[in-house]
């Protein structure tokens, strides 16, 4: 497996998976495990990993399923990472990567076709006032550049099957909007989880389910996940993500 | 101080307050401690109970404000109850009871002149299908048979003045329902807090604060509570509202 300069292995142990990583272009965060891990995987049919990335989420998820999994990646540096580390857990036959702008997902992924589309989009709105990250790697993983929410729930909702389910991982401060844009494009809420720091904090990632055409009704808000202990340490829910059941 | 048959008198001893029940009539819940306990307090100003009750939730923040509290029960024997708890606690210059139906709100207090209204409404729809409590005391304060959520988002949206808050305590299943209606009324949510039964399950409460006229943006999702721990008995949270601190 080639390296290139700066590029390194890490694995995530709980699920056996090796990732080729770089802190300069881009490395997988625990928002990619708490995604992996929240929707419940279809054995088989079709499972779109939407902004890929360097193809964490996908490959956290690749041995829980038979399905076939496509990446869609914008980043031609990053999709190319993700092709490697595909290739180095022997999934090629299982996961293909696009190198595609998600607003041409079409050209990849046929309409209405996809069971469960799980989505690590850019957190932050591109507003003038928001400072950016100088490098522009990092700076399109995280803010709204090239794809805004509006854009990441359209192309979830061309793309998946009627009934078929949406997953994401996003920050409380956007819910109200992810709800709007959801309900707009006929991606019913169904179940939310929300992930706090430690103990008496506000809540910083959330992560939601949804249903294409489903049935608003029912909506239900899983139990609460907490990162740090007091201890300062991973809490054991969240060391057996990483790690695995120990 | 008059007893009706069946009434008995109970405490919430954390703010040292007499409540006159009765389960025939109406028992507060810990919903209304929950409420009583999530918004910050104005230290003066305007605040209405509506859906009052028996006037637990206003009785309980009656001695953290100067503030006139004005509370607005439909059901006569309730507002019965809850005036002869006021005076029970001589409360009688802080609060007034108005036996009045919400939608008529405005005839007790003035459009946009109020700061915090809080709200412990009827849980569940009024279909045709959902049994009800043959009890009508029981079945009008748990089901929307003579206030919908609509109606109770309307008169909050009258009364509130501008940057007004409202808190409000509901079910989670009815979530995106609150936020849409919150919405339509010109109130913005902005903080909502889930109640877990114990730990690993579904919340089955929600309490939920908005401000008439406010922006959306920076909603905040506050620290969960559990409502009983693994020995089966009130977590330290819920006994301190219970009881105070120990």
């Amino acid at each position: 497996m080639n390296l290139l300069p700066g590029e390194r292995i890490d694995q995530l142990y709980a699920e056996g998976i090796k990732i080729i990583q770089s802190p300069d272009v881009f490395s997988f965060s625990l928002d990619a495990v708490l995604l992996a891990n929240f929707p419940r995987i279809p054995k088989r049919g079709k499972i779109v990993d939407l902004c890929a990335g360097n193809g964490a989420v996908g490959l956290f998820i690749a041995g829980k399923t038979q399905g076939q999994i496509e990446m869609i990646e914008l980043q031609e540096r990053l999709a190319d990472m993700a092709k490697r580390s595909v290739a180095l857990n022997q999934r090629e036959e299982q996961i293909t990567v696009h190198n595609l702008d998600l607003k041409h997902s079409l050209q990849a992924v046929p309409a209405d076709s996809v069971d469960l589309l799980l989505c690590n989009p850019p957190y932050f709105k591109d507003l003038p006032t928001n400072s950016k990250n100088p490098n522009p790697h990092l700076a399109i993983a995280r803010h709204e550049i090239h794809a805004s929410l509006t854009d990441v729930l359209k192309t979830a909702s061309q793309l998946l099957k009627m009934n078929g389910r949406f997953a994401m991982v996003h920050r409380p401060e956007r819910f109200l909007e992810i709800l709007e844009l959801m309900q707009t494009y006929r991606i019913a809420p169904k179940r939310v989880q929300f992930v706090y720091p430690k103990a008496g904090k506000d809540a910083n990632i959330l992560l939601i389910e949804g249903i294409k055409d489903g049935k608003t009704e029912g909506f239900k808000v899983a139990p609460p996940l907490v990162t740090y202990g007091t201890d300062g340490k991973y809490t054991s829910a969240i060391k057996e993500m990483l790690y695995g059941r120990q």
